[in-house]
């Protein structure tokens, strides 16, 4: 926030302004250009009352350097957005269940996962062909090879897919091979990747990155909709904290906390955001309860032979037994499968 | 954690269960011993999934190397703990949810607010007499006066009371006036307290510290089940983490966890795990989806001047729609209110 | 933070008060009381604006609920404090070197590391007879025995003896044995414990919480201040986050903020800040360089064998080393040895 | 880590060394394979102490069974690195200073600033052209203008410039006109852009995320490496962490320990690090005395009115005095300025 100074604004009102900036809780940067004087105020500028200011002495009008969620927020939009891939909504009434596996490992393993999840009643596909790394060593995915195996499968099956995105070159041939742009929380802040997703029409899955606030995670959806793009999904996977038992700290208040603050649908991973096969369920079960508009689950046919995060994935009967405890929860909380 | 093969297993089997182990996240490390051949399982070794592993060609049995809970832990007393004050039960079929004020502020508000969280279904009182506060000059209780007052209360009201205790010399006094024992998260790992309410009976509700991991909380537990009492209620309250949106991180993985490393009873206190009013009931419900064995909630007649956490508490109208709104999930997830 | 309006003020003016509070970032309660209605402002109160407010129609007072750092704070006590400990000075231009096992063993360790360090050049023997352990099951101290064994050594070196305290009833026994109480870092927001070292005149070494904030150290300080012992030591040591490679992560920009928030003395624990033997080191030169008053070292004659920390504790030979490399940083830095 | 012991070793060795490997931390498990025995360290084997383990008797070799810092790891690169820009090395016995604005504003501030910090004795220019900003709407830098500005201060000064680059796209254009290329925190685990700057032979300044581990930080460089590129800088900026008095919590101890476990220089950026102005001094020191290569510096001459980043920047006046102060430090443990 700056405060511009009339030019006739003389040194003690300016020092009168700077103070109040100060006592507010900001630290205050006076500036000179040419005859007038504007004064910064940093730190936490959204404590700052505005109208007090404005009504100091000398002051001459507020500039905002900062405008939070101005697309993503409630205030501009109090409807709730929709998705639509397809036949699929996600944010209406009816929840949205992603399952698949981790990454796209062969034909046979997508088209197999894809026919058990969809039986179970799997609402769409997901699947990595490239797969961000901690070390450059590991499997890092089939890269163009995965975005062919999806494409046949969701032709097979009729499900649409949800892939991972790392690459801005990567998305003229990722939107004609995937339904779902999915930016994994690696790059939630990695802005030339955000603008470049932001400049197609096709829907974006943004994952809310290890280390993010919420507000950071919507700072990012907005780095996509001023693109032009309407179509984001937020999804909470857990944050990192000092905790070990889990492999993140899923945070279950972020669900009902970013549905108020923002129009977006928001999704639920349990698989990433607890690393544990054996608490995929009741969390995916708190996710509804909680208000959840879906969940991205990951299902493997074989976890224990699975490339990466075996250990977190269902297998398809555990997959289909989930969706069944689904059911009545979600109908208890007014959402349909 | 240490798998021990049949004296007839293969070297294939054995390489077979050391790539499982290696494959579920933990470092396998072969050994033999006489005609014996083991494989310790290091790292995490609560990743692993022991019924897979147990099925496994040429395995005998598991062993495990680590047992920090010997007491709070599930190995040692598979059945679920039970506690008990007069006719309510935690820890069974039955939901069990204690309500009230964080702090007791006057006999008639008091009161005023069991009668109202009774009337609204609440099973148990909550409000502190004594307050551990940051400040030495914040409001800390009414202390010996706050606990004569909740004895009165329950009498009149037959409710059972839950108020935090957090000086060893306070015991005798509290377990006369009191029906559980509360130890707030600044205090759980004060060792000196938690042996005090070891050596009585009453039932200690055992808060876990903002900053402590579900080991630690687990052995703070054993601190108090060490000294012979037996009934102890753990309680997720939420952690601290980066995330400012809410007062603490509320770890809703905490209470499937916990309900699978021990067998006591886990509630969850919303209230203090969001800090936000309009936050309590969809996490309350998330809470009790998960597996809660009951939630911790605050309530005051008149949250706006309450003299402390008036922003997270309810109106008792409020309450009691949010029980409303916990019946039909208490239903699907199989329990009783 | 309190608002307190006039018995005349009108519905409009409340409402404007109200609003402006939560303009400013805070909550408002509004509270009727007899004919009068304040409003409680909660959140931040540091950040109203309260000359704002006094001027808004019909507000009487303000009163404070919440003085931060009214006795440790530099507002009111511009000087820096030095505590004495015999011929010892903590805070001044001396550096103070508190050396020594963390756990008292047996008097002749006791007694062999105490020769050790002082011919090394330490200031202070630290030693532990009460041990807060996180497991029951672990070594908790020799207690009291150990309490007769640091009074031996102290009068056998002429050293002065620093020590944890863990339960307010041992108060009077510690003062008599030993020279400075610590609170460990668990401990540091057990109030009763900090009210009762507060009782007495003996100087206190407080230690950061793993998990507390500078704000909620400088109160716990207060508590202790409040009570009438003016004679407190702050202690970082390092807090928790998500690093692992660290026991803890030590907060180095902690030693000069609280220099210039407080007038206390501030001392660096390199040993449990970093877990670590080989990083003692170039934390204890970095923890000098950057105004630290002190250090505190893990010292004990054979570190392979010590009860607990053994890791992070350095041999003789390496601290009297490690003194010689601190001498000429401390010059540098303006401080003596 | 797996201990080799003598085929001559006796049973009480053995157990020696499976009982120190418990001392320092880690869980021994003791193999035999022929007639050999080896013991495997579990846990954190980063915690043992190598020297002391293969000075017990009965020990023949110590293997590392893991590997993760191929190429970064001083297991293969004993021998520091030194990248060399120009005149200037960074890694060897001198100190390296990076110093100037946050963003490049205009032609005029980059030069002012350049030739103040260069007469100030800074070694190397700092400013960003393209500033990647957690908001859409705050300014993002001049970007292609920005670097032709670089390049003209370049020639004008002399001083080699360090800029960020947030596109992989952008390498071509920036290899022309900087001399080094800056990862940012929050685009550390921007595999795309790692592997781009990988593929030239431009130094890379890669600043460890907010969140991100050690491990994770050496995974990253890495990446850089194995794609060809030798000459990276590793730099600490501070983690996120519960504190909120800095605006990151700088991890002084992440200087030793990266030093220790690679051969790549390591510099500090104490700026962002505390986020104060008047803590960047303090905390240089206490960089330097713990091992630093070197700093980074935000300088401006204009503090008050900079576009970003004004409250944690020095003017030149106090950079030189800085550096005044550095000098000694820099001394005192052997390095030159």
């Amino acid at each position: 926030m700056r405060i511009v100074m009339r030019p006739t604004a003389t040194v003690r009102e300016i020092a009168r302004v700077a103070a109040t900036i100060e006592t507010m809780g900001c630290q205050a940067h006076i500036a000179r250009e040419d005859k007038r004087t504007t004064i910064g105020a940093a730190g936490s500028p959204q404590q700052l009352d505005r109208d007090h200011l404005l009504a100091l002495p000398g002051v001459q009008e507020i500039l905002d350097t900062r405008m939070p969620f101005k697309l993503a927020g409630r205030e501009f939009h109090a409807q709730p957005t929709t998705v639509r891939v397809g036949d699929l909504s996600i944010g209406g009434d009816a929840l949205a269940v992603f399952a698949g596996p981790c990454a796209v490992e062969s034909e046979d393993q997508m088209l197999a996962t894809a026919q058990a999840v969809k039986s179970g009643g799997a609402h769409a596909l997901r699947g990595g062909a490239f797969k961000p790394r901690t070390s450059p060593y590991s499997f890092q995915g089939l890269g163009r090879e995965g975005l062919q195996i999806l494409d046949r499968v969701r032709r097979a099956t009729g499900l649409p897919v949800a892939s991972e995105i790392t690459h801005p070159e990567d998305v003229s041939a990722m939107v004609e091979t995937v339904d779902i742009l999915q930016i994994g929380a690696r790059n939630m802040q990695n802005y030339a990747l955000l603008q470049a997703v932001g400049r197609v029409q096709t829907p974006v899955l943004l994952k809310r990155g290890m280390m993010s606030t919420l507000e950071e995670l919507l700072m990012s959806a907005e780095y996509i909709l001023a693109q032009g793009n309407s179509q984001v999904i937020l999804c909470e996977r857990g944050i990192r904290t000092f905790e070990t038992y889990t492999r993140n700290t899923l945070d279950i208040s972020a669900v009902p906390l970013l549905k108020q603050l923002s129009h977006l649908p928001v999704i639920v991973d349990p698989s990433h955001g607890t690393g544990r096969r054996e608490l995929v369920e009741p969390i995916a079960l708190a996710a509804v309860a909680a208000g959840a508009d879906g969940l991205l689950i990951e299902v493997h046919v074989d976890p224990d032979s699975a490339l990466s995060d075996g250990h977190q994935s269902l297998t398809p009967a555990r997959f289909e037994a989930l969706m069944e405890r689904l059911r009545p929860v979600a109908d208890v909380v007014g959402r349909t499968m």
